[in-house]
């Protein structure tokens, strides 16, 4: 029997990538995960919600920084238990991923997936982008913030997932190569990229 | 009335993005535009065919190079007469390619079409790739040749391909923003990713 099917979904922010990956779960009936990963390995590493929440996706460069939190990481049975925090929120999303994907079809947004599960059969990675002009009209919208609030908040995102991106995997964040299928939602916009991506994965299944 | 429809495609060597191309092409009912462009390029700007085939994607570094280059060029009426040959091949070709997507409807593959029409109305924009396995195997088939041979002409093209981007656009090759959509051939297979693209021209068109 096949793998369960999953689609990777990285994403820029503001390129609507989060709600493409939701419709396309919807339109295959299977599973989306985003931030409910976060809960997920919440749970596993003993480390509260809220702490993750706010750490995942700050890359802690500096040796102080990385030792500090070495010191201070205190949780139980976790075996990331002398890791630096952040690296303990990685291994633990990373088990949560494997555990999805072993067990069930589903929509993974952004957490580094296609890498995590890199050499999977039946893997679909994707990768959502915009040009700047959209996703500011689009962060505009959605949060209603004026368009310098917006400028500053695509940059300092990008920033941050093309970081983490890189710390984790040693590559670097929208390169093609590293993708089944990347793709500007602003050309098509959203419905039609859905549309292209639900038929994509029927084809890959069919196959 | 609205532009031509412009599809560019850049292509890893061995992925099968010129087969693609052609066969969009072919569906479409547009011209398809390769080593054709060349022949073209050749015509206006005075060089021989053979001469550009040889140096288009030779790119020169070195200054004594694009100093004997340039005291080389002799050629006659085209406005890069004191340039080294390299940028005269490049200039000329843009030319070809701006004038193809004035008149008509085409698929352009290669010759940093992307960049040359970049901010055109109704142009999508292409990358194809492929796992270097499946990109080896292809080369294999395609040119009777061993699999360390195919290695050394996939590894010399993507070199060559990439210097030759880099240099004209001042861009990384391959890097998913540059593109409307990035497509692993191996996925789905050459088929497959032909009625892909094929639908979401005529999405495009349909906008």
């Amino acid at each position: 029997m096949k793998n369960p099917l999953i689609i990777t979904i990285g994403r820029e922010y503001g390129s609507g990538g989060r709600q493409i990956g939701q419709a396309v779960a919807e339109r295959l009936g299977i599973s989306f995960y985003d931030k409910k990963i976060i809960s997920l390995a919440a749970e596993k590493s003993g480390l509260s919600h809220e702490f993750i929440a706010n750490n995942e996706q700050r890359v802690r460069n500096g040796l102080m920084q990385n030792l500090a939190a070495s010191a201070a990481y205190s949780s139980g049975f976790f075996s990331g238990q002398y890791l630096p925090l952040s690296e303990s929120i990685f291994i633990s999303q990373a088990q949560v991923i494997r555990d999805i994907a072993a067990k069930e079809s589903a929509v993974i947004v952004g957490r580094c997936a296609d890498y995590i599960l890199a050499g999977r059969e039946n893997t679909v990675n994707v990768f959502v982008h915009a040009p700047l002009e959209a996703r500011i009209k689009r962060i505009m919208e959605l949060y209603h913030l004026d368009e310098a609030a917006a400028m500053k908040a695509i940059s300092t995102s990008d920033k941050e997932r093309g970081n983490h991106y890189f710390r984790y995997t040693d590559q670097k964040w929208g390169k093609a190569q590293n993708y089944d299928i990347c793709v500007n939602s602003a050309l098509m916009g959203i419905d039609k990229t859905v549309e292209m991506l639900v038929s994509m994965a029927n084809i890959e299944e069919r196959v």
